[in-house]
């Protein structure tokens, strides 16, 4: 776990740099060293002052670079052209990485680890590979401007650091519920290291990714978020001694009657969630029913380029989103030179740089409204688009952006009208005139809250990592009512959350442990053999020989058998797995002598008693699992669904006195998708 | 849940607000009005500059009441005989009303509440009565100055609160497994609201109180949490617009070489859980198992009076302990004019006042730390004999008051060392002379959770909760990294937490999933009957008349019976329960017409054929169980622990082909018990 928290986080630290460097690629290009992105290259600069930092001499755009201009509408077009060049480059060679060598490494990889965690296995899922060309493309893909976020393929890389660990233990590699434990913390450390939210962290994989999650997972993932948070730290990616993304400090409490917009805001996010998931599945559907799935190479880049083009005009969507993020959340402090802090300022007016009080708002400020609606509409159009092409893409960032977006609008709205009618019922109480009462950078976080909530349905974990990443626990009963709110809209109009959705269009075999299973059918209802169908493909104790078991292999696909005293009887001693039932016949064949195909099978303790001239016969006692796991015919299924969740079942045998069937997890889901009257065969299972 | 939240939420302000006035009243009384606390008379008398807040004229101490002097030796004695006095009778008047009204209302409840959430019964343990007493009893206790905390017994007055609410509706009152969901958020809301850390509270009620805990209620417990945090923001009961119990604001970070210290109270932590563990248990058993357990009363008041007297010359113990806490945490700012913060300023320094440098200590401070090292001792003697009297008791207050006074001599030590010699390797890199760079306030934040998690062996919760309870967000790696230390220095001694020992200790069936159960014994080997013994008292489906199984219910005294075809072939068919077998029996003898004492009972769907004249049978087909729990008997128990523990069962069946016997709840606890070398008979059950 110390190696998963070291090296998740080097890799982290990794992919923040070189996203930074490629991003500022994009503009221009640093003289004095190329690798150094613009922010560093202006550091080792000797201009010094703030003012000058952003332009200092050895930081050269493209157009200054080429053709020697820095304004003008030709520098304009070719440094818009060179924009849009790079980000096609970036996305190409991403989505050709992905296609050529790991064709897993797409996608968030949240959808996959839950079931993963669940029990199912997707083998090369968390390979080498994977791990090494997700987090290539993940830089590239997130450099290119598309609307994505690193977050969440995060969490799937440090899966794939914990699966590469584990399996040079053989105390987890040996034991699948050992490695999933081992998984569940890595989860953890991602999400710890993706934010910087070491609690958030644990949580998120407690809620969202894990799916039995015993008190000794917690403690372990707490451990290697620990230790994430603390290689963090020491590595210092954002330059400021504190560990979080967002740090925000804003002056002012919240006030009662500022509940009502934080709400507004909660059902605006759960809106949007709604909206995202039903638009993004039915797009993903279509993906992959149509032609269109033909054409992943494509498609990023059309998407690519139509991102491009629309994004450079606009300053806020031009930016990366963690900084227009970061530029939402913040307070306008006297020192803010942003567009969004442009109010008129009183003259005679002196107080101390950081208690401003409302101030009416300045051109720039009806400017950067403008420019944050177009913004706000371009990031909901482009992300449900985004979210399931064939590149590593996040989900986290291009949500929250969504809401601040939408925050800080609502937030400028309110403080103009609280300063234009300080004298309204609502307002008098404490809003006096010169007083500073309205924080729009809190209505930013409050949204970015909401909309995660809405679209991914956290709850708890959403607001820990929400006042991890801000600092700001002082305002834990906004983001706590917003989040509230925005889970009750969105699960007004669908149960399912993003990633859980993702899961049904993929068909993947998971047992939703939040669904709720309230019908009164019985196990019998439900187990193979159904009425009229042939009687179950069983094993007998003693009576049967190599030849006939090697024919019952070959001609069904199940997983094991069940193994009863005769088939006349049907008394059910015990299960065999398939796996091991071929792997004991051809070493038996193999090694021991005398074993022939008309050598007699037997299950018991005592070899039976066989006629004089008979081969010699075959014990298979020790691949017998004894404790096969029943469940009468008449438990109900309610029941037998928990019991699957909880113990992690894969199948179930049937009883009355004797063996009546089987039931598998497979058997389970499409019971209950039939009963939730969806149609069983749109269950895929590929 | 809404109910709930605010019940609890103004149950606690009510208690709050109790606890300041009597406190104070032990010191004196306010002449305007005796219902004020010493703040509030103050607070309505015109002296409103700071310093002349705390000798306001309408404060009178008893020594000037009574014989109108305020200094010399007489009025001290005859305040701290006050002190005694009232101490004694807040006391006597708790244990009295305990004792007399509601036995439940003693301890801090949290054991016996994790015992019924894992699904056992204590009846009354939840009841109104309990309530009432408890709330009442708590604010005695507090104010008496004994070494507990209201934190933990709050937890329980909500879950009472939760039963109460939900025997309201029939949907919780009916479905046990409902409201144990609703207890888990009410525990939630408990702890919110005790510590004002609603997130903390959701994660405590997950790690430490709830068994189960399914997502929906992690939703359910967050809802809790929020109204209840909700409403202590519209209560504002601290009287700054701060949800935070104790805030801190602290001007430096936190350097590298500081964990060595900060791991060092983790140890500290460690060792002082393992220690107060041992010794209390270790007292409890000889009150429970010696004559000492017969006198409470005279229990109570003799620790009450010890107490008393040792406490008042001290400052740092006669004041109440959670301000003892509230002043170990905080920063020392310019305007402290507490003893721990009198060093000696340089006077050439003119700086900032919230960024003051580190100074030499002055004579204060060393009079401080030899206060406090007696403090320290009087604290974890006093603490280890009051946890588990017959009155309602915390352990979160003082166990965080060891640690926050080991923590801040250590702050000071280390401060002063730094101060001293910043010359040495390990501080030159970071301490440079008139630099700000120890904060002692933090080292007690962090010993504080340092001794909390080594008693209770909480992680993420603990710290969650403390930065919750401190806003200390920055401070989340030397919280994780004292808190990792603690739990492993104390899990080092002894796996168990002080609540699973005091589970132990009163034998409650409480199977803790904690434990790994890793022993290779099989099912059979713990199922009775067990060899020799007499074989399993059944019921046969068709054979047996009313008096035969009335007979049977008689002899014996098992919560049910499994149900067979018949002697000979003990096929199982299902399981009844003594109850309803009692109560169908009785309801037929009054109703039905026929059923005399030889009617034969069936439990099969056709009545079995009878000779001509016999008496009508009865059908009891309605109360059998048609899908009892079974295992094969060659089932690893570690497999069948799994399951009595995931499932929440009480008993299980064992069979191979037909009915072997049975394993109950009690058989397991016994066998684990047993595995663990403990002499099995020591696990009581009362």
């Amino acid at each position: 776990l110390l190696l998963i928290g070291d090296v998740c986080c080097t890799l982290a630290g990794v992919i923040d740099l070189a996203v930074d460097w490629m991003t500022d690629l994009k503009e221009g290009v640093c003289l004095s060293a190329f690798w150094y992105s613009h922010e560093q290259c202006c550091w080792t600069s000797n201009e010094t002052t703030f003012e000058d930092r952003d332009k200092c001499p050895l930081w050269q755009k493209w157009s200054e670079l080429l053709v020697n201009q820095s304004e003008g509408a030709s520098a304009y077009i070719l440094n818009y052209l060179m924009y849009i060049l790079w980000a096609l480059l970036f996305a190409f060679l991403a989505v050709s990485l992905v296609r050529v060598f790991a064709p897993y490494a797409c996608g968030s990889g949240i959808p996959e680890i839950k079931t993963i965690l669940s029990g199912f296995i997707i083998r090369g899922y968390l390979g080498k590979w994977t791990l090494l060309i997700k987090t290539v493309t993940l830089v590239l893909v997130v450099s290119s401007g598309l609307s994505l976020g690193k977050e969440g393929p995060l969490v799937h890389v440090a899966c794939c650091c914990g699966n590469f660990f584990s399996s040079l233990f053989s105390k987890y590699s040996k034991n699948e519920g050992k490695r999933r434990e081992v998984l569940s913390a890595a989860a953890a450390a991602g999400v710890s290291v993706a934010f910087g939210a070491p609690i958030g962290g644990v949580l998120f994989s407690l809620e969202e990714v894990s799916y039995y999650f015993p008190l000794k997972t917690l403690w372990r993932s707490f451990f290697a978020a620990l230790v994430a948070a603390f290689t963090l730290r020491s590595i210092n990616p954002f330059g400021n001694s504190r560990l979080v993304l967002f740090y925000v400090e804003y002056h002012t409490p919240w006030y009662m009657a500022e509940l009502f917009p934080f709400i507004l805001l909660g059902v605006f996010g759960g809106l949007w969630g709604t909206l995202f998931i039903r638009c993004n599945i039915a797009w993903c559907r279509r993906r992959k029913t149509t032609r269109l799935g033909k054409y992943p190479v494509l498609e990023v880049i059309v998407v690519t380029a139509i991102t491009a083009i629309i994004a450079y005009p606009n300053p806020y969507t031009r930016q990366s989103t963690s900084e227009l993020i970061s530029e939402l959340f913040n307070d306008c402090g006297a020192l803010e030179s942003s567009q969004l802090c442009d109010y008129i300022n009183d003259p005679n007016m002196t107080r101390p740089v950081d208690d401003i009080p409302d101030r009416p708002a300045g051109v720039g400020v009806y400017t950067a409204m403008w420019q944050l609606a177009l913004a706000l509409i371009f990031k909901i159009v482009v992300t449900i688009f985004t979210f399931g092409m064939k590149i590593p893409s996040g989900l986290f960032i291009p949500s929250m952006a969504v809401g601040a977006i939408a925050g800080r609008m609502v937030g400028i709205g309110v403080e103009q009208l609280a300063y234009h009618h300080h004298d309204w019922i609502i307002f008098r109480n404490w809003c006096r005139p010169g007083a500073d009462c309205v924080t729009p950078g809190l209505y930013a976080m409050v949204g970015a809250a909401a909309c995660l909530g809405g679209v991914t349905r956290m709850t708890v974990s959403l607001v820990v990592i929400m006042f991890e990443l801000t600092g700001g626990l002082e305002y834990i009963v906004p983001l706590m009512a917003a989040a509230v709110t925005s889970k009750w809209v969105a699960d007004a109009f669908g149960k399912e959350g993003i990633y859980e959705a993702h899961i049904h269009l993929n068909g993947y075999p998971f047992l939703d442990v939040k669904d709720e299973f309230t019908h009164r059918t019985l196990a019998t209802d439900v187990m193979r053999p159904r009425r009229g169908e042939p009687p179950l493909s069983v094993l007998t104790q003693d009576s049967m020989t190599v030849e006939d078991v090697e024919t019952l292999i070959k001609e069904t696909d199940y997983n094991g058998f069940p193994v009863v005293v005769s088939r006349d009887s049907e008394r059910l001693i015990g299960f065999a797995q398939r796996r091991e039932l071929i792997l004991a016949i051809k070493n038996a064949r193999q090694r021991q002598e005398g074993i022939v195909s008309n050598s007699i099978m037997y299950f018991t303790e005592e070899p039976p008693e066989l006629p004089a001239n008979s081969p010699h016969p075959l014990k298979l006692r020790r691949i017998l699992n004894l404790s096969p796991f029943t469940v009468t015919d008449h438990t109900p299924m309610e029941t037998v669904v928990d019991i699957f969740r909880k113990l992690g079942l894969r199948q179930c045998l049937v009883t009355r006195s004797g063996l009546l069937g089987i039931i598998t997890k497979k058997d389970v889901l499409r019971h209950m998708a039939q009963m939730a009257n969806q149609d069983p065969e749109s269950i895929m299972f590929n």
